[in-house]
C-alpha cells in the first residue's frame, strides 16, 4: 500500500542540496524535501553576545533564525514588523530546536570570539519545515566553518560530529517517513527527531495530536527515522563535497 | 548511593497542590514540586479567537500562558513591555507545551463558544517548572470545568482524561527523577513527558545536552517517568476533591 | 452604622505581612490588606542607570515595577508583549509612587553603584493595591538593606525613615478608611496617602470622581488616614523582627 | 523679598491663552505660562471606545494625549515610535491627569457617541506644563463644545463647569505660586491643584521630593493655590469670549 | 570604454526573469537583474482595508511589502520583530514606489473587492533592487490577474498597461544604465524611472549624492533610461507568454 | 486664469519665516507656505551613530525626523507609541528626503564628532510640507552652525550651499507652482524639486498619480520650480539676516 503521492510509508521525498547559491555568505544551501524549500545561510560576525564576553575562556557562539516567506504557504505570512511586533510561538519553537541540534555538531571553544549566525528561511512549505532546515543548516554550517578554516581565522577544525533531521508520523495504524503538509495535519502523532551521524539522538520531539501513543509505537517511529537520517548523511556528504571542489 | 538533596534517585520532591487560593478566576492551583511554585488559573472568557467562528460547529477554545515573575530565579526577569517587546523564545516554547498538553484532556467541542485561558505564573523556579505547570493547570483545568457544569453553561462534561507532567534526566550514567535546576543544569540529557492518566504519552520532549542519547537510554528514561507521573495523578485526585468539597 | 463587610468607617481591612516567601530575592514581603494580595521583592542589580555614572559623588539608584497577575481581577488583566507592548497608564502612575515613597525612605548615596530593583507583583486586586505596594515594599525594602549590611556590601546603614501608605475616601458624608474595590468604585473621592514614620507626609494624592471636595474634607480624610498608618507602622516593625529571627 | 525671575512669592507667570491658530481641529488654544507654552486641541472623533457601547444608556468619551516636542526641553525628547516604543510614565501621569480633570467638568451622556480627543502638545517646557494643559484644553474644549452646538451636533450643552490647574511650591520656608523649571526642581514639595470655577477641589497632587511636608503646609499651598487658579478662570472667560466673537 | 564587469555604458546586466517557481500564490516572478535576484508573488486576499469599504462604488486594492533576506548583502541585514521592531526608512520608500508603479498598471474598480499583495523579497542584492522589483511584480501581477480571470473571479481585464523600472546613474562624467552595487555607490548622481508599455513616466526619482546635477544632464539619464525599459518590456513578454503556456 | 485661492499658475503662497521662537535648540525656524506650518529646529548631540566611529576620519552626522502634530490635518493623525509602533512609510519618505537634502548643505567633516538632530513637526499641513520642511530647516541649520562657530566648538564654516524646495504640479495642462493640499489631491502629477542656491538639482521626485507624464512637461515643471526656489532663497536670506541682529 502507497502514500497519496505514490510513495511508499518508508520513502522518503526527493531530496536537493544546493550550495553555492549566494554569494555574500560564508556558507549557504538551498535544501528541498519534495515541495519543501529552505534557504540556509551561515552569515559569520565578529563578535559575541555580551553573556559570553564574562566567561573565563573565550568561546564562539552560534545562534538561528527560522521565518517563512510570505508567500510560503496556503495562506499569506504576515511579515514581522508591520503591526505583529512579535515573532509567533511556533517560529520561536522551531528555531530553538535547530541552533541546538547544530550546538552539538561543534565545538564553540574553538570558533574564536565570532559568532554563526544561522537563517532558514522558507521559500516553500510543504512540510518538515524544521527537519529541512536542520538538514540543510547543517551543510551550511560545513562550508562556512571550511571557509573560515581557508581564510586562516579558525586553526583547528571544530565540527565534532553531522546532524540531520526527519519527521515520522502515525496514521491509521501505519508509520510514515518524512511527512508532507497533508500527512501532517492527518497524523495522529507526529515525531520529530535529530541524529548525528554516528547514530546517536541529539532531539526526540513526539506529540500526540488525536489520541495517545505507547512506548511501543515510539520506539517504531524512531527506528524508521533512522533509516531516513542516514540516507539525509550520505546527500549531505555529496552536496558538501560539491562544494569543496 | 543518592543525590545533593537526599533524595534517590527514583524519587520525586515534595509536592503539594492548593487549590482556592484566589477568589476571581474559575479554577486556580497552587503547584509546589519543591522549592518550585506555580500559580495555574483558568479565566473563562465568553468567546473564540476569529479563526474559530467560521468553522461549521461551534467549539471552544483552550490557550496557554506561563511567565516567571521578576523574582523568581537567580537573576531577575525583565518583564516584558519595559523595552523587551517579544516574549522570549523558551517562554513560548513552554506554554506551546503546556497548551497542547491540555488541549489534549477536553473535548473542545462540548466546551461551547468559550476560550478557557490557562494561565502559569512561576512565583519561584527551581526546575521543573513546565512539568508543575501541566500538573496543576490540570487541576485547575478540572475545577474550572466542575463550576461552568455548576453554574450550567456546559452540560456535558468535556474531559476526556487527566494529564501530568515530569522531567527526567540522564547524570554520569544514572537516570534522575524530577530534576531541581542544578541538576538539570548538570544533567547530560533532559527528557519531559506528559502522560494521560490512562497511561498514553501524550508529549516526549528529549534533548542532549552534552553527547547524545540512544534508544535504550531513552526507554530507561520513559520508565521512570510513568513511576514519577502515577504519583502525580494520585497528588491531584486528591486536590480536587478537596477543592469539590 | 458600618460598612458592607461590617468594619466601622475608621477600621482598616486585616493586614498580614509574611516575609521569607522567596528564597531568591535580597528581600521580599507578602502583604495582604484583606483581600488584597501582593508580592514585593526587592533585587539586588550590581550596577545603576547611566545617568547616574556622570554624577560627581557615586550613588546608587531605587526603581520599582508594579503589575497584576493575569488571574488578579474580576477580568483578566492582559499581560504585557502579547499585542499590548505598551503598559497601562495606569500601572505607570502606581509604580512611580510607589518608586518615589520607597526614594523618600532611603538615602541612596549610602547604597553604593547598585540599584535596588522593587518589584509590587499583585496576585489578588480588591482595592488598595498601592498603598499595599508601598507598605510591603517598605518591609522588603528594610530586609534587603539588612542582609546587604551583613554581606558587608554597605556598610553605613542607608535607611532614613519607613513609609506606609493607606487608602481612604469620601461616600455618602462619610469619611471611610482602606477602601475595598467596590466601596473604591462607589467613593466621590478617593485619597491616596504616604507617610514616614515620624508623622510626616510624603505623598498626597487626592482626586474627585463625582463632584468636588473642599479643604474641609480634605483635613479629615488626612486625619483619619494617618490613624490607619499608624496601625501599619506596627505591623511593619513586627514583620521585620520576625525576618530578622 | 522676589523670586530669580523678579515675582513675588505669590505672583503667576504672565499667562497668554491664544484660539484660533489651527484652522482643523474643533476647538485649540495656544496656551503659554511663561516659557512654557502648550497647544491644546480637540479632535471630535464620531465614535466611542468599544467599552462604552455595552452600556445600558449611550453616552460620549474624552480622553487625553500629551506629549512633549523633541526640542521642547533643555535635552532633545526622544520621539515615540524610534527605536522607544513606550510612552513614559510620567508622560502617563500627567494625561491620566489632564484627562480626568477636563471629564470632571462635562456630562458626557450629553455628548452622544463621539469622542472628544484631547491633545496637549508642549513646544516649550519651562515647568508647569500640567497645568497649563489642563487650563488650555478647558478653553479649546468650550470652543469645541461650542461648534458642535453651533452644527447641531449636541443639543443641551454638556459642560457643568470650567476647570483650571496651577502649581504651589515649598522651597527654603516660602510657599511659591506657579513654579518654573528652576523652582520645580530646586522646591523640597511640589502640588498641583485642579479646582473648578465654583472652588471645589478636582485633584491635589502632593509630592515631597526632599524630606516630608506637614497638614498646615499643605493648607497654606492649597490657600495661594486657590488665588492663582481665580486668575486663570478670569483669563479663560476672556479667551473663550474672543473665540466667540 | 567600458564598465568593470565588461559592459558598455548602455549596456543592461544580464536579466532573467523565471515564473511558477512557487505553487502557492497566484503569481510569481523570479526576477534577475545581474546578481540582484528578487522573488515577486502576488497574493490574493478577498478583502480590502477598511478605508475602501466607506467608498460609494467598490473596488480592490494593491499593496507591496519589500524586504532584504537577511544573508542577501555584504552584511546581515537584520529581521524585524528581533529587537528592531520598526521597519527601515530605506525600505518603506522602495515598497511605496512599488507599490505606486503597480497601481499605474491597473484599474483597481475592475479587480472587486479583493486586495492584491505583492511581496518583493530580495534573495541576494547587488544593486537596483527596487527596480527588478517593480518588473518582476509587474510580470507577477499579470499572471496573477490572468489567473483569477481563468478562475472567473475577474470578468473585465483589469490591466492598463504594463510598467517596468531602471535604474541610470552619471559617473565621473559618463551616464550608466542599470548600476550594480559598486557603482551605485561610486555614482554622483543616482535615478530611478519607472515607465508603461506606451512610453509615459509614471516615477523619476533623481538624488544628487555628490555634487549636483544639471536639467541637461537629467534629460540624457532619462533617454539612456527609456532604451533599458524597452528590453526590459520584451522580456516580460516573454515571461508572461511562457508562464501561460 | 487663476487658482481656487486666487493665486495664477506661478505664484506661490505667502511664505513667512520666523526664528527665535524656541529658546532651547541651537537653531530653530517655524516657517509657513500659506497654511501649512512647520517648527524646524536643530538640536546638538555631542556624539555620533556608532557606524561613524570606526571610520579613519572622524566626521559629523545630520539625521532628520518628521512628524505631524495630531491635530495638523483634516483627520487627527494617531501619535506614534500608541498602539502603532511604527511609523508610517510617508514620514520615513518624507524625512529621509530632508536629511539628504540638508547634508548636500554641510560638509559635515568640519563638523566635528557630533551630530545635527533635524526636526521638523508639522502644526497644520495643507501642502507641501516636505518642500517647506527642507526651506526651513536649512534656516534653522544655518543658525545653529552660527551659534556653534560663536561657541567656538566648529572653527571653519562647514555650510557649502543653500538649499531649498518647492512642489509643480500638472493640472488639466496646467502646470502649477506650490500646491496646495486640494490642488495636491486633484493633480495629475506632482514634483518635489531641492536646489541649491548656486542652481543645481540636488532631488528630483515626479510621480504621475494619474497617467503618465513625457519628458517635455517634466522639463517644463522644472523651468517652474526654479523660479518659486529663487524666491525661498531670498526669504531665507532675510530671515537668516534678521536672526544675526
Amino acid at each position: 500500500m502507497t502514500r497519496q503521492d505514490g510513495r511508499t510509508f518508508d520513502q522518503m521525498r526527493p531530496v536537493t542540496i544546493e550550495t553555492g547559491y549566494l554569494k555574500y555568505p560564508h556558507g549557504s544551501a538551498l535544501i528541498a524535501f519534495g515541495d519543501t524549500k529552505v534557504i540556509c545561510t551561515v552569515t559569520v560576525d565578529e563578535k559575541v553576545p555580551p553573556f559570553l564576553l564574562s566567561r573565563p575562556q573565550p568561546q564562539g557562539w552560534l545562534t538561528c533564525e527560522y521565518a517563512l516567506m510570505p508567500a510560503a504557504g496556503l495562506s499569506r505570512n504576515q511579515r514581522a514588523g508591520y503591526g505583529n511586533t512579535t515573532v509567533k510561538g511556533r517560529v520561536h519553537e522551531i528555531q530553538r530546536m535547530v541552533g541546538r541540534a547544530l550546538r552539538a555538531a561543534i565545538d564553540l571553544k574553538k570558533v574564536g570570539s565570532r559568532t554563526l549566525q544561522i537563517d532558514c528561511d522558507v521559500l516553500q512549505a510543504d512540510g518538515g519545515t524544521r527537519t529541512a532546515s536542520v538538514t540543510g543548516a547543517m551543510v551550511a554550517l560545513e562550508i562556512a566553518v571550511n571557509k573560515l578554516m581557508a581564510e586562516g581565522k579558525i586553526t583547528e577544525n571544530p565540527l565534532l560530529t553531522r546532524v540531520a533531521a526527519v519527521s515520522v508520523g502515525l496514521h491509521q495504524g501505519n508509520v510514515l517517513l518524512d511527512l508532507d503538509y497533508k500527512e501532517d495535519s492527518a497524523a495522529e502523532t507526529d515525531l520529530n527527531i535529530v541524529m548525528t551521524s554516528e547514530g546517536g539522538f541529539i532531539e526526540v520531539q513526539g506529540t500526540a495530536e488525536k489520541g495517545v501513543f505507547s512506548a511501543a509505537q515510539l520506539s517504531d517511529m524512531l527506528k524508521l527515522g533512522e533509516t531516513g537520517i542516514k540516507r539525509l548523511f550520505e546527500l549531505q556528504t555529496k552536496a558538501i563535497e560539491r562544494a569543496r571542489r
